[in-house]
């Protein structure tokens, strides 16, 4: 971030008076240009047992296997959103979408809100940022070629879950430790 | 928004190539600048009986009360983003937080995480933007003058569960109607 979206001027990072972190300042009109969390919103889809995945026609991790997800847009509703990249991404429509888990990605500030849900009809098929779609028995898995550590997680919860027949919300936090992934589980 | 952040020049709205909705394009180096939802995380502090709610001494809602609550900074946990705001808007450490609502704010583009936890040493003084914080018990919560819709409807549900002693998980959107809100409770 170098200019104003504002104004066009140039920014300064510093601390604004009132506040007690560095943020992009604008050295004209005096706007405040803060940077936040985005949200990703994405949905596990059942189908018979199986789960929907997506095959990644895009960077990052093209060609890697992940839930539906994406990122929440203006003026939409966190269900709405994670229904929209389920549509999007795999042609899918899910039903009865409950949260299922809240994940923090702190190394690239975003908040996942993980939806688990119906395939309706069993029908998918692959959308523009998909290379192929399928349905996962759970023994199908490709663990090793899962696009995301927040996929994995919600995943594994899922299935280790499915075998007791109750499903609990989960919460928790995604730290980069150099190339690893740390998982904090509140719950 | 109306210069590039990245190069100064002026945007243009339009549909980039493989998108479905308009963005703000820069005419120049053609970087897309996406808006997004940003994440509200606030917290219900409980202690012996009664919660914590801060009194604003800070636009919109000035002088009215709200639960402790703010925007969550790049870099933070969602349940980190809760325990901060409770510390800056009222003195206070908040223990055990879990997610107790998610709703989205669809007419501002925000999320809200409200968690609930304990307040640990029943302390609280008012932090900067704050006119004055009190714990309240449930008969004497100032209904008609708490600041935001949100707030109001977390309260509603806590009090309404507390008594029945047991706590779920709430999923909502809250759609502005005219002067009105209207809230869809998923659960």
């Amino acid at each position: 971030m170098n200019f104003c979206s504002q104004c066009g001027a140039s920014l300064t990072v510093r601390v604004p008076p009132g506040d007690n972190l560095p943020r992009h300042v604008c050295d004209s009109c005096n706007t405040v240009h803060y940077l936040n969390p985005k949200v990703v919103a994405g949905c596990i889809l059942e189908w018979q047992d199986r789960v929907l995945l997506c095959r990644r026609a895009i960077e990052p991790r093209y060609g890697l296997w992940t839930l539906p997800a994406g990122f929440m847009e203006n003026g939409e509703s966190a269900v709405a959103g994670a229904a929209r990249e389920a549509l999007e991404e795999a042609c899918a429509v899910g039903d009865d979408l409950s949260l299922y888990g809240v994940y923090s990605l702190i190394h690239v500030s975003q908040v996942y809100l993980m939806f688990r849900g119906r395939l309706k009809d069993g029908y998918a098929r692959p959308g523009e940022e998909s290379l192929e779609v399928r349905l996962y028995a759970e023994d199908e898995i490709p663990w090793d070629q899962l696009a995301f550590t927040v996929v994995h997680e919600t995943l594994r919860q899922y299935f280790a879950e499915r075998r007791t027949g109750q499903f609990h919300h989960h919460l928790g936090d995604i730290i980069r430790e150099g190339q690893q992934f740390r998982i904090h589980r509140y719950y």
